[in-house]
């Protein structure tokens, strides 16, 4: 019986302090990460193939990142916040990485290649905000 | 001995079920969120005090919005992504939200006091892109 109750109470130690400890790693693991924030503009005429976008080129680029790159996402815009304001962007691929200069040796050798891949799915060209997470 | 492998056992299943879980949650958690980004554009004399926006701007904000609110996030621009362009934006602040409605509806009565704070951290109006994310 005494086991028993020791027994649950590591148990329960066990999981709250994984918990706690994977918790912790994940708001560490974003503040002061860079992120490649690849913005697509809305504007008449322009057009962007999401499908493509988030099945072949996204993992594409993300796979010449190699250990630098913690995660990417993928948002699709869906209106400006501000009324009467046209869409700002049609789309925003995120990497978040932990070097610069690790991704730009990384792309560089392969920007032909994700540059021709554009024309797949887009017909605008996109502004690329290089920053640092600060929360 | 039995005893103590099955322990074993059982406290390292407990922690990978933990992890697991916690991971699936965190990836759960963003998929098919709605973000509130709040963009402000650099341009030559434009000034922006992120010590101001982290510690008192986005706090108040954040506190209008209650549960509907996942998380926030902030990042401060640091260059272009494309060699001989200007930074595109000198910060941007991020909602995490699960409903744009009960954000609108959050943050209407509270516009007046959200606009009169902007002249306190900077001299550019931003641009709002509300998106989807997808990924």
């Amino acid at each position: 019986m005494k086991l028993k109750l020791l027994l649950s109470f590591f148990l329960l130690f066990t999981s709250v302090a994984a918990f706690s400890q994977d918790k912790q790693n994940k708001d560490a693991v974003e503040k002061g990460l860079i992120k490649v924030s690849v913005m697509y503009p809305y504007a008449e005429g322009k057009t962007f193939n999401m499908e493509y976008y988030e099945t072949k080129h996204m993992p594409m680029v993300a796979g010449y990142l190699g250990a630098n790159l913690v995660k990417y996402t993928i948002e699709k815009g869906l209106a400006s916040g501000i009324p009467n304001q046209p869409l700002p962007f049609m789309a925003i691929g995120t990497f978040y990485i932990k070097s610069l200069s690790d991704y730009q040796a990384a792309i560089a050798p392969n920007r032909d290649a994700i540059r021709a891949d554009f024309a797949n799915y887009t017909n605008v060209a996109p502004i690329i905000l290089v920053s640092e997470v600060v929360k």
